[in-house]
Order: structure tokens, then sequence, then C-alpha cells
């Protein structure tokens, strides 16, 4: 990548188009078409071809795409070749489900450590992984290299933790909290608002009527 | 709404837009220029204000927007003013933590039922809802008016699960399972792919390597 600016919603195609590129794999097909392949994701041919180019192309004119070599290059520009420390700030229920999410490690997201400020969670394990005390966070990140953090806390929490977990060095930040984070430029927040996706669906029943 | 297509991108910004109207009420604010609304959202005044021209403007020249009637009306467009039956499938990690997502409730999403295939789990009660045996569901929906079904469900189960909601009459469903799932296009699928976020993060932090 010669650091051109790929855009936003390229990147969020492209973990559709490594999931795809699996199951054509599972099913045995070496070769596809971007006509082939935009019939099965419902895309046009030409937004398949224009996204891949932005990463050089993969395809040969007329041969389609190798299933395989695209498959291996979509999930390196995906860092998925690397392994990624994961710790999750907040062992409820929702900290609870994302912890016991093993399709995670499957995918090279390894699970370091829960924290919680709740002294009845402290010290329990969520699959083989102990919940600590928030206070000892910036210990732990001292120590071990993480670079993902999930915040899995209420939403008037989740701003004083998220500075907490910059000034560690983290750089990537998966957000449930119903809150912007405001953040510097070089960390990343990849938000997942529950409510607000549940909204959308309601605009739309809305809508109908 | 006089029938004028809504795009996508602006549907997905209104609960942000809700949001911070409602932020906005909790600090006593009665009125907000379009520019301030922006500096505080960290999108562009004229942004905003083509936005909510899709639904007819709400500001008055020289005036701002009065932040009660335009949440009032957003909160409307959203569906928000109505009550929303929801069930889960799937009562595992996951499907428990939505369950127990009290936030929903408060916004009109009425948890109505929960679904499993797993004996151990049928009977038992998440919150003061049970869960009842995936072979129940057509019988329960026949009874019970849901309008949105909640997919917590392994990726090779929720088509079928789909197909059978789909069937049921339900017409929106809030999908957690990493597949895209084929339905009529009268229902409304809204995916939460939680692996695909992670990969987001996954790319940029790959980046800057």
């Amino acid at each position: 990548m010669e650091g051109k600016q790929i855009s936003a919603a390229v990147i969020k195609r492209l973990p559709r188009y490594f999931r795809y590129l699996q199951d054509l794999q599972k099913e045995n097909v070496e070769r596809i078409s971007s006509e082939e392949l935009s019939r099965r994701m419902g895309v046009t041919a030409s937004q398949i071809r224009q996204d891949l180019n932005n990463f050089g192309g993969f395809g040969q004119q007329g041969y389609g795409y190798n299933v395989e070599y695209l498959k291996t290059e979509i999930g390196r520009i995906l860092g998925l070749d690397k392994t990624h420390n994961m710790i999750i700030i907040g062992g409820g229920n929702l900290g609870k489900a994302l912890a016991g999410y093993a399709k995670f490690e499957n995918r090279g997201f390894v699970l370091k450590g829960i924290f919680d400020n709740n002294p009845a969670l402290i010290g329990t394990k969520i699959r083989d992984v102990s919940v600590m005390s928030i206070e000892h966070l910036e210990e732990f990140l001292a120590e071990q290299p993480v670079s993902i953090a999930t915040l899995a806390i209420p939403t008037q929490d989740a701003q004083q933790i998220a500075n907490r977990l910059v000034a560690c060095g983290i750089r990537a930040i998966w957000n449930f909290a119903h809150v912007d984070l405001v953040v510097p430029e070089h960390v990343y927040v990849e938000n997942m608002n529950l409510i607000e996706s549940l909204m959308q669906l309601s605009y739309r029943l809305n809508k109908d009527h």
C-alpha cells in the first residue's frame, strides 16, 4: 500500500469480500469471475473491480480471480495474518458475551484480560480469562502488549476509561458504549451502537404505515 | 413523509441526532443553531441542514432549532413514539446479553420471548422472559404481535430460522449471525457483524506499520 487513501466505504466492504472468498474456498472453487462474485454478493461487478483496484487489482483479464490468492491478500490487507491482543473493559452481560465469542480467536484476536470495577466480578474467570480490577489497568498494559480495547461499560464511564486507555498507548477502541468518544487522531474507534442499530429497524417499520 | 426516498446514510445519522438532542435537553438547552450543533457533533452545518431538509427542515432562519420539538420529531420519524415487540432467537451468551440490555425497553423495544433449541436453556428465565423451545416459534408468533426478531444464533442456522420468521410475517430482523440473509423485499435486515467490525480495527492498526 503506497500511502493511498482508501475510503471508509471500501474498508467496510473488505471483510465481506473475505467472508465470501472463504466460503468459495470451502466449496473448492479455485477461480471466480468478477461477474459471478458480483452475482453472489449482490453488488455490481464494476464495484468489485473498483474496490479491488484500490489494492492493485488481483484479477487477470478474462481469467477472473484466484480465490485462495485473493482471500490471502485481502486477509493480509485486513491484518488477519497477525495476532492482535485484546482486552475487554466491563465484565457484565455484554462483556461476558464478547469474551465468550470464540470466533474472534480464530481470526487472531486474542483476549488477554477483562477489567471491571465490581468487586463481585473481580477474581472470577470468563472462559480462561480472569476479571481484574480496573485499578490495575495501567499496570497490566505496561506489561502486556495490547492493541485493541473493547468498551462494554455504561455510557457515563466510557470517555474517562478511553482517556486512560489512550494514555497507556492503546490505538484501537471497539466501543459498545452509547457515546462518541473524543480521542487523538492516531487512535481508531469502531462504534457498535446497539440501540442506534435497532432504531434503524424501527424507522423502516414506521415508514411502512 | 410524502413517499420521498431517504438515503440509507441519512437514516443512519438520525439516531445520532436524536442522541445529541436528548443530551442537549438534559442540559436544559432550548434552542440551538445548526452551527453550534455542527460543532458538537463534528459534522458540517450544511450537512445538518441538508439531512433535516429531507423531513421538511424544522429550523427557522436566524433562530436555530427548537431542541425539544426537533427531538420529538426525529423520535417520531424513527418510530420511537411507538412500541415494538421483539423476540430473540438464541439464549446463549449473546442472546442473554441482548435480553439483559434494559436500555432497549426505555426506547420502546419490548422483549416478548426468547427461543432456543438447547433443552438445558428451555424453561429458564432471562430477566422476566422465558426461554421457549424453537419448536414453538410459529405458535407463539401466531398469538403475539411481534415486529422485530433478533438472531443471536450460529451462522449455519440463521437462514433457515429467517425463513421461518418471514413465513410468520416478521418484517424486521436484527441479525448478529455472520451471514447475509436472503429475505423478501418487504423484510428489513440490520446486520450487526461483530467480527467484521473488529476486522476494520485490525485493518487500521495494520495500515500504520
